[in-house]
């Protein structure tokens, strides 16, 4: 009987969970020690809720930038970290992570990646974005089959009586791609979401409205109530009941929800590490920014310490010093000077960039 | 007998003691809490270290900017705050600082200015700025006639033996412009500088050297040991006694000493208004960062406190903790819910800057 192989481990010296500002933050302020950091993050992209959350919305208060968006944010700090390569493991969480005896930790992620790495900083924001669950009795079991989080392939859909779930962007979006498909179109396409106002942009919304009135899809207002399922086999799902913002309930024939209600943060497994907590906050002393576990660092809008502000500028000066900590951490012998990027010569060739020559000559 | 009259009072909620970085994102703080800021800086400019150390020199961690130089981090800043229109004091210390009974204080600065305010604020940093003593025994007494700090007119030094000591650029163009003066030339020119090392650009090293040829100027490497003074009821200054890089001492006639050593931090009265302090760092709390003295905060290279790293990064942390603990001190009522620039329209309102529509409309 076969066993399943544990997968090659990437050894590493610090492990940045979280590719949000602070972790990015982290990344460079751990170059500037001269530390190379993994990084692992839920979303497909580095930005955390800069991306996910207000990506185009403007934040006024990162000292020195006027205003910038949350995708500038993140460029800029993007920019910023390249010096210090790091390794982006993306579109996955990480699931276990273990001490392993001597020091270190052994760390497994949702898509079977394992590092062991000296240092942990937990850089997790509000947590790990994932897909809002439609929570209506009984649908899970369709999950992966009729029950859908993520777009799939045309052909998947083609013919079938879809049900697109949500109200912003990507929902109405999705909705609109279906119903201009060429081949492989749905014989029905139904956008639900509990409100009448829909959150998009107005081309989308005029695009939309125009698909509406031709036939091409409908718009329902409401919530999923239950499901019906047919009496085969395999118990297929074949309709939804409704209730709509008049109070009144339906039956829609539905044998595809497709549901995109956005992503939500969840603490996830963070919160089985046996790391001190209070109300869903990791405790750090707010020198080192160490949690409760010695070696595992936590930094941002996850951690808790008297004064704390969940401000983005707050989560950098905390990256800053869990830096300096992991840095003590992982290099025994006295503790070193602080070194300035303005003056530094290993600084600046840590950063890659030249001293610059000072402007004096003997005369 | 007239008495001096005490000058008429500025009022203020928060008076900022220093127009650094930190000091100047202490103003954008504030001014998002709703509280506008009076400042007084030492130096001409607002800038403090940035401006004073190395204006021209590349920074490279404040976050999300990748590189900038100490001015360009001030202009930046200069621009950020610019909503909230604080009023620079410059060129002048606060000298007095005293509690008033009931609350606030008293503040008089080195020109003459008083503030009466609700809330101090300390961004000292590594004290004020002030021109680098010239300590030599009995040359005090000279201050102002025949020792000087800063060029005077071209007129107070004609036909006069003219001795420039320093090395920068401010004290070679100095000597450069005294030797290329049409009228009103000095009789003599020197400057002395202890290194053979002058940190000038390269066009006005050039420049120097052309005029030293020429006999336009002399250039001295070496200090002065002593001065000499005549017989007369004024014992006027009339030679220094050098010793030269060589050990050599020789006599160098001299009746005016022009002292370009630049500028050197002092913590100066900060050190006398009775405040917590260690090894010449201002005590603070980290969670509110207040001094010893209930309603005086102070944030940045100023502070010490567990963990302090001295990184402007940090200071724009501490500066924002700060204006939240100076907010609570000045309004009384149930904690403020944190607000955030990117939704907030209190703060857009604040900011003078419009909160974006919501991309929505109601289908």
């Amino acid at each position: 009987m076969p066993t399943a192989e544990p997968p090659d481990p990437i050894h590493c010296d610090a492990l940045v969970i979280g590719a949000g500002p602070v972790g990015l933050f982290q990344v460079f302020q751990l170059g500037l020690q001269g530390i190379t950091a993994q990084v692992v993050d839920a979303l497909p992209v580095p930005g955390g809720q800069c991306i996910e959350l207000y990506a185009d919305k403007p934040i006024y208060d990162i000292p020195a930038v006027q205003v910038c968006t949350g995708r500038e944010l993140v460029d800029r700090l993007l920019t910023q970290i390249k010096p210090f390569a790091p390794t982006f493991n993306l579109g996955q969480t990480v699931t276990t992570l273990a001490p392993i005896e001597g020091g270190g930790f052994d760390v497994l992620t949702s898509k079977g990646m394992r590092f062991i790495c000296r240092s942990v900083i937990i850089a997790g924001g509000v947590g790990a974005f994932a897909p809002r669950a439609l929570k209506v009795d009984g649908i899970d079991r369709h999950l992966g089959r009729q029950l859908l989080y993520q777009t799939p392939a045309a052909a998947d859909l083609a013919g079938r009586q879809v049900l697109v779930l949500g109200g912003d962007e990507v929902a109405v979006a999705t909705a609109i791609q279906l119903a201009q498909a060429q081949d492989d179109r749905p014989a029905r396409i139904t956008l639900m979401h509990r409100r009448a106002t829909l959150n998009a942009e107005p081309h989308t919304l005029a695009r939309f409205q125009s698909l509406q009135g031709s036939g091409a899809l409908q718009f329902e207002v409401g919530q999923v109530l239950s499901i019906e399922e047919d009496n085969s086999p395999e118990r297929r799902l074949v309709a939804v009941q409704m209730i709509g913002d008049d109070n009144t309930q339906r039956r829609l024939p539905t044998d595809a929800v497709l549901v995109l209600l956005g992503l939500s943060p969840k603490l996830g497994p963070i919160a089985l590490w046996g790391l001190a907590m209070e109300r869903r906050q990791l405790q750090v002393d707010p020198v080192h920014f160490e949690t409760s576990t010695p070696g595992i660092y936590a930094v941002g809008d996850v951690i808790s310490y008297p004064g704390k502000k969940k401000l983005i500028l707050c989560g950098f000066h905390e990256a800053t010093l869990a830096a300096f900590a992991v840095a003590a951490r992982l290099r025994s012998g006295p503790p070193q000077p602080l070194l300035y990027t303005t003056t530094s010569a290993l600084l600046h060739q840590r950063l890659g960039v030249l001293t610059p020559p000072r402007s004096s000559t003997v005369s």
